[in-house]
């Protein structure tokens, strides 16, 4: 295989953008209170209560995996359940963390359709879980992925539906946003629009696939649920001793609507990609683009002639997953849909 | 309170070295594979093995406790318990995380005097612990923090004593290396000699006090165990996506010795600091200062002036603790004292 | 409600039999050394390696769920995920008992059919499981019930290859036997020919739903397993003090045989209850009655009017389950399906 | 080494006195519901609510060990840690079932003299336990054993003064009661003075030691506590399927006092024990002996004489344990003081 040069593999393979490097170099001078007792730490708050147009909680992490577990485990006993769609990234990719933070507690799947579970479904599926019984992991919360691991987008009337259903049996309501940003420019609309207005409790925030380095921030809805977060993220190994390096990443990603515009550029990209594949002889899209991810059945000559170009891309049992970033230029993309018209037996075309 | 401009309260609030910086910014260009299938994770074997005389496993973590408590998870049941001394980090201050990752061993005090354990002490604890009684957590694994919450290190010949008390017993030996490259430079010896060479399983390898960002690593000397980290790391939320930019960090920081370098400078101002204050009336150092640490009984108009001047300390109990960093120069050293000694109630002296 | 004369609930409200009590009072005699230490905990040994024609290791606890649960923590590290029927006890009826103490490994589910999950099945999930793969929960064991939560039985061919298909992928296996005599008898087959002889590591040996008051037994195969879950079960609160009463109706139950004959006793209540439901008009077996349990569609005025008779039995979405118990009486059956006819709306036929 | 005949190694050693096994046949007729839905477990809230003079809910449960743990398991989050003396069975003698079933929290020790824990030396040691400082365990629960592991009993005015303390602080009070029978009786006072009176959270009543096969109860005085225990019992395994045969055990062990008879005797042989051994040359109490504990010291001449005449003993290293049990006779007592004697190489004395 040739070296890789333009790597659809995932948008974790981008790089930081030029202003969170900036930011790094901002807060690179002198002392700073260790753990998160620095002023770009306590910046935080008020960076994402003005957002969330509610008081927040802002705790940075250094991942999403531990984003969701940790949070997760605030909101369910051990001897709880949380419900999520059988494609979320906490049951099928982070090996068992909601598992161990919880103490035990079980994961409980609602079958999604393009990566979206319904409210009429999950409402059923938590109506036979046994609330009350003593042989059944109770129910205690429901986690939902905005932009979802099948690259499409929950409506805001649906995400307002499935917060209701969660209330209605007692139960919290976490989101998990590992591209929240691409999810709210898809759905052209505001941060509180999707959580605080729809009463979450807590929300992943994703920012490493979108342009930083390694920060993402657990944001807590509810004081309560915030005080116990400090110990739990403690134990976890999870509160940094120069915590202005975590932070300054956030505010500046935040500053200007600097997430927002990144997440546009990778949304923008992701459809170009899916207009000009889905001319491609024998390439058909598996879900709409509705985000920075596209799932295609693909030839295998096309799929490897991909590859053999320095194309990162991801095979699946279903064809291949390629995902836009922040960084994927006009250019790379031409670039890709021309060698997969050449490897299908197509012209170049007009994106060429 | 002024602002802090000298900030001896932690080795933690010291900013980033200018290396650090430039590793972050040359690898933060175009694609990389995630989850440290990138170059630049891939070269930490490398560098690590090298620099260990053995083929060691190298996995970058995000906090020091992270790394004790992850790594202590593979060295013991969760039955089983973990001996250390009574003043160790894994103890004190890390919020019960080497019980949660571990499914809940316990950890077995050893009295220690100047921040050590002695070799004949550990013995006779594990001794008395009920190796095979059913009722009794069963001894599994030694843990010693090579440069001491104390100030203080433990000389190589009793670091060995140790080594051969946890294998007499069939334990496993684990080193809490926050502090690594300080007490390296003051024992003025080699990093296998305290290790490899011992019989160490995992050492935690702490870098974030002495110059990274955010950056510490497990280091691994049998396979075994490595297996099963890679499992224990990635549930517990510690596999970076974009993990070029913790390895850049730890690359960086052993490149050419920069690590060793760093140290030295911290270790030096504090000796320089001791040797300063023990001159200041009423001020009594309670330990040796052999690394980058100070405890020390102090008047409190001394501390409070100290305060004043915007100078950073840790009160304790007993005292103060200072902690110098890599980044502490002559000039604040000599400031230090001689405010001091003018709280003190002496002359500026031959510092000022 | 009358109160309950006939319960078909389950087989856990029978009493205990007679051979049981008496061996209580025969032990209830003198003092005897706790913890197991005692000459009738000391024969469990014996009596089970005998009935297994191999080397075991016997340790009673209190519940089928302990058994379950604890036998599975040895068998999985706490990354793992423990293959199983989505209709296993482990899954529906343990409030998450195994997530517990194995410290938040998974459980996956293989789809069954009547109860039972085939040797296919089971290979295809476990070979789309991400073995190896870091994101991923490890397949660490396969657990299967014997005697099915749906009243079946697997055939011992089955049984082989599903054993078989746990060794291929390294994996542990165990078995469930909550009706493990009932299992038996309906297969005509002896013990070791469905656990020691195809490679089984760990069974959790029902007694108390078939004739005991509060005793189940985890009977290990491998002594590296059997070392471990001293210790397991001591933390978990499972090794009784006065082990003799427990270990007295285990071996009295093994004496002679009986365990053998009071399963069969209920087996054949069962298959006679079967014979005369069936012939209800209105009533269908779901299920093939091959146990002690019986599944079948029933209209609601039987099901109703059997209650009113002073039957109980388990109302379920799809219609009722009624599971006979070593104590059943021929006379009781009789009676049951007697009231059924004249509910359903028939004469009452030659049973009565 | 002869057979033991006179067993003073525990009172576990003791069989069930004949009241309870009466019982034990008296409930084993006909059908009962499982789970506790049967006459005789609903029967346990009636008995236990009367002798403590308020609402409790009652939890049988088949060990001392999951009594205290799994009830400490709902007094504290997984980041907690709870008060208890360096004594205490749950520190040395649970093989870490607390750490277990709490999800990794920590047991931090108060010095014990004479077993008991003073109220000053638990207010200092949870003063300086760091309540708020993210980096420590956060105290949660404070456990106080009422027949203590050295044979002494606490005053009543200083389970007040304990309870006082822990509720200052805002901390849960636990009592493990596994020898609550024999410290009432010692110090003649009602069950409610030293729990509901005095704002107990939780009891773990024992009654194994006592005269019962294998029942214990978990006793809780909170609603809120009680509601979720049934979630946490269950998925300990702790929920007998046949529960009447527990709750039989502990009906009959309350009515009409049987309880506090039985402990009397097993106090009283003690007293008469402790009185002719300590004029035993050589012989000298370690701890007064307020129940049926006696530790002693003993020359070696007359441990060994009496664990040659079928004496059984626990040898200690400061001596010896000898602990009586409801079962104990006169004659028993006066047998082993006088063999004593003889060893020890004085006559045979009055009590011959």
């Amino acid at each position: 295989m040739p070296p890789i040069t333009i790597d659809l593999y995932s948008d974790n393979a981008a790089p930081a953008a030029p202003e969170i490097m900036a930011a790094l170099a901002r807060v690179n001078v002198g002392p700073a209170q260790p753990y998160g007792q620095d002023p770009e730490s306590k910046a935080l708050k008020t960076t994402f209560s003005d957002l969330f147009g509610t008081e927040v909680w802002v705790m940075p992490v250094s991942t999403g995996t531990a984003a969701n577990s940790i949070a997760l485990s605030a909101l369910t006993p051990p001897y709880g359940t949380i419900l999520c769609s059988d494609t979320a990234h906490i049951e099928t990719s982070e090996c068992g963390a909601t598992e161990l933070f919880s103490g035990g507690a079980k994961l409980t799947h609602v079958a999604a359709k393009s990566g979206r579970m319904s409210a009429d479904a999950l409402d059923e599926v938590i109506r036979r879980a046994g609330k009350g019984l003593q042989h059944r992991s109770q129910p205690a919360a429901v986690s939902l992925t905005i932009g979802t691991e099948r690259g499409t987008v929950y409506p805001v009337s649906e995400i307002a539906r499935i917060g209701e259903v969660a209330r209605k049996h007692g139960l919290h309501f976490h989101m998990d946003g590992a591209r929240v940003a691409n999810a709210l420019v898809a759905l052209g609309t505001s941060p509180r629009s999707v959580t605080s207005d729809l009463g979450l409790d807590v929300l992943s925030f994703g920012s490493t696939k979108n342009g930083t380095l390694n920060a993402e921030a657990i944001v807590v809805f509810r004081k309560d649920i915030a005080e116990q977060l400090r110990y739990r993220l403690r134990r976890a190994g999870q509160v940094w001793s120069k915590m202005r390096y975590g932070a300054a990443q956030l505010n500046a990603y935040i500053e200007g609507g600097l997430w927002l515009r990144l997440a546009a550029q990778a949304n923008c990209a992701a459809k170009r990609l899916s207009e000009g594949l889905r001319q491609v002889p024998g390439v058909r899209l598996i879900e709409t683009v509705e985000i920075n991810q596209l799932f295609a059945e693909m030839p295998e000559k096309v799929i490897a002639g991909l590859e053999a170009d320095g194309i990162g891309l991801g095979r699946r049992d279903e064809g291949v997953r390629m995902v836009t970033a922040w960084c994927t230029t006009t250019e790379e993309v031409a670039h890709v849909v021309g060698r997969a018209r050449l490897h299908g037996g197509v012209g170049l075309g007009p994106f060429s």
